[in-house]
């Protein structure tokens, strides 16, 4: 992805804190108060440009969803989106790293977690940046409710190779593979941006469904 | 495969019990003492024509290899390959079902087991009759040694992300995956005949590696 300079970034992202959270680390725990009710919440880790979890909010009113983003300068994008979207009630953008999750939610405090086209570090000496590496799929299961599943979506063979032997080896079950989404597309299957460019070339599209141990 | 009736394949089996054991079930617990060794023994389950396990047999002469087949049009094909290579010592075959392996191997007795591009049962109702079914699941890890592995390859999409699945539920563990084998092709690869056809067309063949727990 491009990142452009976006100077305007940081006073544009100030003005909407009705629908970005600038602090999070102040809401932990208070989550579901923020939301007003008690639905499940759903978080994608690197919303990117905010399409898919935008989209779910939309066909979704009864979950809250929350899309974290590390780079300011997508961040606007997922945004802008939002405010076009007329800022559905039961969504957040969430401007922080993958690796901070813990000091945003509280211990179960989440239900189920979105990975959709990570990226790769496809040297082995970057392993350990990988979404679906060991240590962080010890912060999804600090922060999940005990059984909670990990939704993964990515069009990168080795990342999906690595992130079935991953999850595996640190003893999450898998519960739905597809080796080749858009052959069999599901009807509520939310796109990506990156899906759909990559899907449109006749890229296979991987997606899996694992779940931690019912602690 | 073409099933073509061959009606002098009992004859020409019988003429060569030194490969083909006729009644495995008499060598139960023995198939070390039938080897005359303490090698590991690897068994592949639907072994076709033979290519897989005759050409492991040969480049691994310290492993000892048994190739079930059901089928006896298929397993006099396997016979005749056998024979033009030798008869190797570490290798032998059988005519039997999948499902008898506990009849044939002592609880432990078997180190490895294969199965290579294995009748995908593309019907739901027929999902009892896939090797990987966790009823096969549960033979394989009674014949095998505590956290013995599965090896397997197929070229279709839908019988591996059932198995991947399959395997996950029974507690298995991945050790590796490949969804596209031959683009990185391992240099001990050995093809199956089936593999050399599809990998010919441009079709991807999948491979993973599972273990069972090491009780």
């Amino acid at each position: 992805m491009r990142l452009r300079n976006k100077p305007w970034a940081k006073d544009f992202m100030e003005e909407h804190p009705d629908i970005l959270v600038l602090e999070p680390e102040q809401v932990k725990e208070g989550w579901h108060q923020l939301f007003g009710n008690n639905n499940p919440i759903h978080v994608e880790v690197g919303t990117g440009k905010g399409q898919f979890v935008i989209g779910m909010a939309k066909a979704n009113p009864d979950v809250n969803y929350i899309g974290i983003e590390h780079f300011d300068n997508v961040m606007v994008s997922a945004l802008e989106k939002a405010i076009e979207a007329d800022k559905p009630s039961n969504l957040r953008l969430l401007r922080a790293n993958g690796n901070k999750l813990v000091d945003i939610f509280e211990k179960g405090e989440i239900d189920r977690l979105y990975l959709n086209f990570s990226d790769p570090w496809p040297k082995t000496r970057h392993a350990k940046r990988r979404l679906t590496h060991e240590s962080f799929l010890n912060l999804y299961e600090t922060v999940l409710i005990p059984g909670g599943e990990v939704h993964f979506k990515t069009d990168n063979r080795l990342l999906f190779e690595y992130s079935l032997v991953s999850m595996s080896d640190y003893g999450m079950k898998l519960r739905y593979v597809s080796l080749d989404l858009h052959v069999e597309m599901p009807e509520d299957n939310i796109m990506t941006e990156y899906e759909e460019k990559f899907s449109a070339k006749g890229q296979p599209i991987y997606r899996l469904e694992s779940q931690f141990d019912n602690r």
